[in-house]
């Protein structure tokens, strides 16, 4: 049994052939070529899988299944992409347009919701029965894992933890809104925050490490302020983990799961950013008497969404939704 | 087989007898009896309970299983009561305490999740995949309807929709914390938005309709301007609407169901809150391109909780929990 797991990414797509037990047999990236005619950029992902099989010692008839992650809303119903905003998609047949060049069951879901797919087969939330997976980065994506399977919602867009109102009438939004938890929990919200404190406080650490220039604060450079002690950058980042807390504690008493998975940008300080989330976390909680899930750092980096696609054409392929 | 599903209220605690197909063989109520030992108070439920069985008939060799439903946290792996600040109960071992009176299985959960469960059996979701209970009252309750059966969460909390943040350092709560989503939601917060706007404008309708009393208003009075056309209760209301469909935009993106149910006291006057939440949902979504959850108005009453107690006593007898 062998699955090929697709990640569409707006810069790159990774693709991964996995066996049925998600052994990586081989991987590899090919350039999206966003604004490319989107038949176009599913051939070249499609010529470019076949290669990998064929370098692998594989022909498609060893291929049982594929599955795709795109950074957007999927229906994998229909098995089309209703909404992708980075790679310019509204609406685009994807099952039906892969299958003319791989003709094999296709099954295409959310980005973030297969990382975490990902992570709850073989990475930090490994056989637990109920995860969410949150990544902190540009935007705040999230994908909940319920009994074992993406939830990925009646219509492809459950889990999207980034757009819940979190302040009434607040920052604006991307998506045209005001509030939504991103502007407060991404990499994005970190970084605001940093530059209008370092304007305030030219002393600090965290106007060097920028060059006097607060466009080039970044999540890594801010972290590593903050670490060393830096005052404002531990304001900064205080101020960051009050709404991250507050953003768990929203998903605990909403979806109140096993397991948190925190993933995206930010992560990659991982037990710095779960050291301040474990001291505060439980003076969040609407129900602090009540057991809650435990909080952990993704393991699986930039190989999830890969490893998440073939895993879900994998539940697909073994247990076909009527 | 016969099913007692109990659904124990902070003034009442309702029971009916139904049958597999969700019809109801006999019902009744029994004061709670807040207050008293939780022996006591679940002695005189299970005794009630033992009347209503012979009054219908029936002996104890004829029910199947026993559901019950609590307005807090409850474990159903453990069948304990972990939290019900109303019943001021904390930790207490409601399966074991039955069943010293009624030796059948017994299944325990949130009351919301269980009034949602039964909308989605025999109510206004009926034959839905999933859907999202929500009750506009003194508080917001929460049910979340997945495959068919109540996602209580891990730890019991799932669904406490009421407590996600929807106000950075917002409103005080009950719970302790600022910025809960009942605090804008509930009928609670209608309430307070009414007695705000009414003392300004003692020219509005509300200001008789409360005899110049503003704790005299309440959800019922204040719609009842507001469909008569009064300036200070239109204003009122839109408000609160405003904030209820930001909420349901969260319940959308996070969960995505296929239904969203309302319940509780304000969807009494159910035509006239749905007419106004289905004129300016769309323009609150995230994903406006999307298809998304039709909003429907709960029928199923007071009797809910007990219907979806003994269906969920029925699910969990069909196939056990591990």
């Amino acid at each position: 049994m062998i699955y090929l797991g697709i990640d569409v990414g707006g810069t790159d797509v990774k693709i991964g052939l996995l066996n049925e037990n998600a052994k990586i047999l081989a991987q590899g990236k090919t350039p999206t070529g966003v604004g490319n005619p989107y038949q176009d950029i599913i051939r070249n992902i499609a010529e470019y899988s076949k290669t990998l099989l064929t370098q692998a010692g594989y022909t498609l008839d060893d291929l049982t299944a594929v599955g795709v992650g795109v950074p957007g809303v999927a229906d994998n119903d229909s098995g089309v992409v209703v909404r992708c905003v980075n790679m310019e998609w509204w609406n685009i047949p994807l099952r039906e347009e892969l299958q003319k060049h791989i003709p094999r069951p296709v099954t295409i879901d959310n980005d973030a919701n297969l990382a975490g797919l990902a992570e709850s087969i073989c990475g930090v939330s490994m056989g637990t029965d109920s995860s969410v997976f949150i990544t902190l980065g540009t935007g705040v994506g999230g994908g909940l894992i319920l009994q074992g399977k993406p939830w990925s919602g009646q219509h492809g867009e459950g889990g999207e933890i980034g757009h819940i109102i979190m302040d009434i009438d607040g920052i604006p939004c991307t998506c045209g809104r005001k509030g939504c938890l991103e502007r407060y929990c991404s990499a994005t919200a970190l970084i605001r925050i940093a530059q209008e404190a370092v304007i305030q406080h030219h002393e600090s650490m965290l106007w060097s490490v920028c060059d006097n220039n607060p466009e080039k604060l970044n999540g890594k450079n801010i972290f590593a302020c903050a670490m060393k002690g830096d005052a404002t950058a531990l304001e900064v980042f205080d101020r960051y983990i009050h709404y991250l807390c507050l953003a768990l504690s929203s998903i605990i008493c909403m979806i109140d799961p096993q397991v948190i998975v925190i993933g995206g940008g930010l992560s990659k300080d991982g037990p710095f950013l779960l050291d301040a989330i474990n001291k505060r976390i439980k003076g969040y909680l609407a129900f602090p008497e009540v057991p809650f899930a435990d909080i952990k750092i993704a393991t699986l980096g930039a190989n999830a969404g890969f490893i998440g696609a073939a895993m879900l054409a994998k539940q697909y392929t073994e247990e076909p939704k009527a």
